[in-house]
């Protein structure tokens, strides 16, 4: 191998890692849902073609690998991407959006909760037994995720104006965040915009408006955040009866922008998992979910030993507010 | 006025009566979501035009009236629809959708709960004063409808088979009317069935299956149809709070399918209105909501003599099971 890229594609954003033989950090790339590059797509702005496209090439900068492999799941054609920027061999590595987090937790097994975009709890069991939940997308799913929450702020927003017990600083934020003013007859306007289709990333990214009014004080949206923690919980304790993990202590492991960037929302989460997983021990990883896609490639290509010499280099790079 | 042709276009039906200048009942039209002649709309199939059609010709039957008297809001351009169906001229007389309602009931005053496809709370207070809220549409809002319900029931089925507490027979019904085996493989046909562009009457249709459900001791379906009563309950908590009826004798009136005809829903829905207007009346007036707008049409031309024996004489027909 000349060079492992470490791909993490969200709903909201595409993440990259160039990592060398020896597991020094070689690059890093990200195409944010706000980025120009970005472009759309079914499952999310962070799963399309120019928003991948747009995090390859940042995370290779000047470098062009004799060849390359290519992990991380969520793209399908990453690998046919980066063919033009290397001149030799591609190889691709898979690694599952559930394995990245226990990987960046450095655990080999645990109950993984996603909430970004979209969200699911994934189970793996000490015996090997698996057990996927939920990624079943906002209209019918996606229990706790950034795209139920960003669609309770909007039905939060538009009955603002209906009772003082129903005002909220959330109207004014996303108000702005939309550009759609709905403290004057601009409720017609909301209205139209739910009834259009977005992508993802647009209602996903109210979450963290979400957030910050809640940390704030505001009552109603420290409902939602409290309500979708609880609604995850749920998923949580599905995955916790089947695979027997009532009375086992157990890695509880965050990934995701909500469930690592919102601590309210963690702290809902796993008040409630408490109830019914008493030692269930929550763990949020330091470092971006790519580092994990990294992390288990690494594993899986026999160079384990350069693990701990990657995450080093990532933490200390510390790469920013990724999301 | 030689006829009074009264209109009740809903989300999922439209119905329409004949009435003689002197109150008696000339024909009656119905066209159905399942009927053939229905058409489809973004506010529902029974605000189509080809809907509004079926039933206008169907209640005219071999009537020809030398003028026409129209009534009814859902479909502004019935007069011009009614137009090739007369000799003579058309007039409107506009009755809004939670006037009907009122006139059914035999009030002056009150607070309409209707819960149909959409949903909405009507106050309208002794003195006058006037407060509608929701009609927001199932994305934003119309608390308690049908549509609500529905999407409810669709995510129900969708976890299913997470864990033997989501069990619930509506995966069998819903199975059913959607044509979608959600048995086998079907869940990412119900994924895929949940992100395509509907009518609002597919969904909608789903809540008279919750109810069944519900009736036959299906926990999880009774808990949406609890869980949509209190969130309408929460929207007729605003209204009596802004109208300052709280203290006061009021009628509680119900209107559209879920809330005449779930005797559970509207049970749910009490119980939580009691918590804070305790003097509230309800009522679940007898007769389809097209005889509410006739009534109230009967009362505006200065016909109002003749509406108990337009009353009598739908009750007598009983017209059918409509919903």
């Amino acid at each position: 191998m000349d060079a492992l890229l470490a791909v993490d594609a969200g709903g909201t954003k595409c993440e990259a890692l160039l990592v060398g033989p020896d597991g020094a950090l070689l690059g890093w790339g990200l195409c944010r849902a706000e980025d120009p590059t970005s472009g759309t797509s079914w499952g999310g702005k962070g799963r399309s073609k120019e928003s991948t496209l747009s995090a390859l090439r940042r995370a290779l900068g000047e470098h062009r690998p004799a060849s390359l492999t290519v992990s991380g799941l969520g793209r399908w054609d990453v690998p046919e991407l980066a063919q033009p920027y290397t001149p030799g061999e591609v190889h691709a590595v898979p690694v599952a959006e559930w394995d990245a987090p226990l990987a960046l937790a450095g655990v080999d097994w645990g109950v993984v909760v996603l909430s970004g975009t979209g969200a699911f709890v994934h189970g793996a069991a000490p015996d090997g037994e698996r057990l996927h939940l939920d990624s079943l997308g906002p209209l019918l799913g996606d229990y706790g995720s950034g795209s139920m929450i960003g669609w309770m702020a909007l039905r939060a927003v538009a009955r603002h104006h209906w009772s003082p017990r129903h005002e909220t600083a959330l109207t004014e934020a996303v108000g702005a965040v939309l550009g759609i003013d709905v403290h004057e007859k601009g409720l017609g306007r909301l209205v139209d915009f739910a009834h259009k289709p977005h992508d993802r990333a647009v209602v996903a990214q109210l979450a963290r408006y979400v957030d910050e009014a809640a940390r704030a004080g505001d009552a109603v949206a420290g409902r939602i955040l409290a309500e979708a923690a609880a609604a995850q919980a749920e998923v949580v304790r599905d995955v916790v009866d089947r695979l027997a993990l009532a009375e086992v202590a157990f890695p509880l492991v965050a990934a995701g922008s909500v469930a690592t960037r919102s601590a309210l929302y963690w702290a809902h989460l796993c008040a409630a998992v408490a109830g019914f997983a008493p030692r269930a021990e929550p763990v949020v990883p330091a470092g971006p979910q790519v580092l994990g896609t990294a992390l288990r490639a690494l594993g899986r290509i026999g160079l384990e030993h350069w693990r701990e010499r990657l995450r080093a280099e990532v933490l200390a790079a510390s790469p920013r507010d990724a999301d």
